[in-house]
């Protein structure tokens, strides 16, 4: 983390617990972490049809509003199945009304492996984007991806978004049968964060 | 340099010149450079919209091809009083029966400058983007960026492309007037291989 050490660095994001889990990765580094939600920064509309092209989009605009390096991330499921979807749109597929209801979303997923008559077993991988971007014009990419499989009914009650219908790959437990510590030691985004981390080391 | 030395590097180019000049680039670091037209690697076609579309198609192929790490650019020029053409369809401009006549791309660009009225200095920027991709899902993004303006009648026998039509800012002649050591200092790729060895230092 070498050029950033000591340093200031925005992420990204208005989720404040995608920030406190951005800022105790980070903090061993000794950076200093704000956020575009504490500094007031409008959120841009994702209107990029891929995880990178959104967190691009989410970089470049706190990276131009602030001056200062950026960490952006996207992330999402893409199952095999359904060529690739709910992939970017995978926080649309869970709008409902008074917020969001990823039950909804996977109940639709399930529904549409089964149309579409896909064999089971239903491959799918949860992806993460992470941008690190310096106001000079130079940025670094880190995509993390957890292949695995889904499975119905849903099982666990632990995680969020589609953690209850993802088994990863050497394992039987879904996402969200498991601890939160053992799900952020083979999570997708702990997988880009390794890379981060690998490249500044 | 550091986590390519002594390593293999894959220049996704089949254009020989660019060759020689990123390998005398990366001499110093004793990298082994080959590129994509040595393996004889087919060229993908570049059909995003964007330098850095079309220099990650670049990337991703020669990656996917070789496993090896990749150093893929897409460069072109930006004429604001035509909202950023030709951009990335620079060279298409100067398509022509028999190869690339940039006379006839740099003439229609003069026409279309007087047809839409855009008022002088006609500011320009020479855009270098280049990607060095790694096979396990990291890569980054350097872009050089050389501003000025653009002159009619062009000046100059140097250089290729835009070169006699484009003065950088803080210079008087065109890039086509100068010696090559001079315009490789201050050119968009050297702004990106700049970023690009700082990154490294």
């Amino acid at each position: 983390m070498r050029r950033l050490e000591g340093g200031k660095l925005v992420v990204a994001t208005h989720n404040a617990g995608k920030l406190e889990e951005i800022r105790a990765m980070l903090a061993p580094h000794g950076i200093e972490v704000t956020s575009a939600g504490e500094l007031g920064l409008d959120e841009p509309a994702e209107t990029e049809d891929s995880f990178l092209g959104n967190a691009l989009i989410k970089a470049r605009a706190a990276c131009a509003a602030t001056g200062l390096p950026v960490l952006a991330d996207d992330s999402g499921i893409t199952v095999d199945g359904l060529s690739g979807a709910p992939g970017v749109y995978t926080a649309d597929w869970a709008e409902a009304q008074g917020g969001r209801d990823f039950m909804q979303a996977m109940t639709r997923t399930w529904t549409e492996l089964r149309a579409a008559g896909a064999a089971e077993p239903w491959t799918a991988q949860f992806r993460c984007t992470m941008v690190l971007m310096w106001p000079e014009g130079h940025h670094e990419v880190f995509e993390g991806v957890a292949p695995g499989h889904l499975v119905w009914p849903v099982r666990g009650t632990l995680g969020h978004g589609y953690d209850p219908m993802f088994v990863p790959e050497g394992h039987d437990a879904t996402y969200a049968e498991m601890p939160a510590e053992e799900k952020n030691r083979i999570s997708h985004r702990a997988r880009a964060f390794a890379l981060l981390e690998a490249a500044f080391a």
